[in-house]
């Protein structure tokens, strides 16, 4: 096939956790070794879960303007520790370089089968970049251990604001240069893709039904009237007629 | 030739203009059509000296604090217009979308004959990025337009700033996650890097005696105690044990 079907878009950007590559199991594979050593009770895959379910709730207090905005390594290092008081682990025990690097599990996630593939075909077209809600540090990190092939890393650092506030998807769109009609975001989760439409980008749904594990409830279908629906990067990349 | 002479070194940071890509030609040849079409009598290579020329006073207002940060393609346009006028250019005859396309001559610059090489095979070891004046949609153009391999984008625009002020090389090292002296700034130009060392990064000093033609009278040779003097950026890639 070889049809684009966004015609005037210029840039693709990015969700990244849970769009490109697959956290739970990266973190959980981070984590096993660090749990047992300090016998803390708990499935690598649930403490992943747990952490994670800690990272829209610390960004709100950011997006509501209640604090400054920091980076969300930052904020996945505060959010780590609560994790780990809340299964009583014993700070004394831990140097702040074993938390660090455990924290730095968030730039070593493997990309989902497609993702590699799909990346580089529909770059062939278009610039393509992350804008995510990850800092560029991160981003850059993710993208050697992955071999991710951003163009450009655009998002929540570049504009000092976390999705879904607007200013983030608009304030990327106009660091590389494009009009908001002439971006589309690419994510596995319909609140991402509602806050990009509102803001006036174009929408690319792609479905990831394993981000949270076999039993996922959340986003297993599209839930708006997205530009495009695709089952993976590749097949994105088919939709956007980059062979 | 296997050993890396800067081990400690997390990130390379890049010149672009002059160091990376030929603006003289390219800006010639972007130019040549436009000046003829016009009547403009002036040398292609000439007339991109004299827009270059302009560059750095006008990166000076806003280095000083006279002038709110714009990015350099808002400064490349108006320098575009200073110089048309002193050739008694007739504005009047002119379409906005003709300045602005030749305006973008700054994103379509071919490499020199070793970038591209040099910096594949620096980036087979270290993340490399622009740590460049231009801004983040310029630069992302020029490196579709030229296929430089970056990883990022930095500079300018991140920061806010201008080279050489110091916050450009510091804020640049911080977004992308490391201390100064754990990037390189690689630059055909010695105030650049005086600049860059002043700031507590190391330094890597690429020879480009042709950036101003066959009378090229600056940065002819190393004058600082750099790090690394390389003829190429090939040669910095042997320097840096990246095969």
């Amino acid at each position: 096939m070889n049809i684009n079907q966004l015609p005037y878009v210029g840039f693709l950007g990015f969700d990244v956790f849970g769009t490109v590559v697959d956290w739970r199991n990266g973190i959980a594979r981070a984590s096993e070794d660090f749990l047992n050593l300090h016998g803390i009770d708990v499935d690598p895959l649930d403490f992943a879960t747990e952490w994670r379910s800690l990272y829209q709730p610390a960004m709100q207090t950011i997006r509501a303007g209640e604090r400054p905005w920091v980076p969300l390594r930052v904020l996945n290092r505060e959010n780590l520790e609560i994790v780990l008081a809340r299964h009583d682990a014993d700070f004394g025990g831990m140097a702040d370089a074993e938390l660090s690097d455990l924290n730095r599990g968030w730039e070593r996630l493997d990309p989902w089968p497609d993702s590699i593939e799909g990346l580089t075909r529909l770059k062939t077209r278009l610039p393509i970049g992350p804008l995510s809600n990850g800092d560029i540090a991160g981003m850059l990190n993710l993208a050697r251990f992955a071999a991710l092939p951003w163009d450009v890393i655009t998002g929540a650092e570049i504009t000092k604001t976390y999705k879904p506030i607007p200013q983030t998807y608009l304030g990327s769109a106009a660091a590389v240069g494009f009009d908001p009609e002439q971006v589309a975001m690419v994510a596995a989760h319909n609140e991402d893709l509602e806050a990009a439409k509102a803001a006036g980008l174009r929408t690319v749904f792609v479905r990831r039904p394993y981000e949270h594990g076999p039993d996922q409830t959340t986003d297993l279908t599209a839930t708006g009237r997205w530009d495009i629906i695709a089952e993976s990067l590749t097949e994105a990349a088919d939709a956007l007629g980059c062979n």
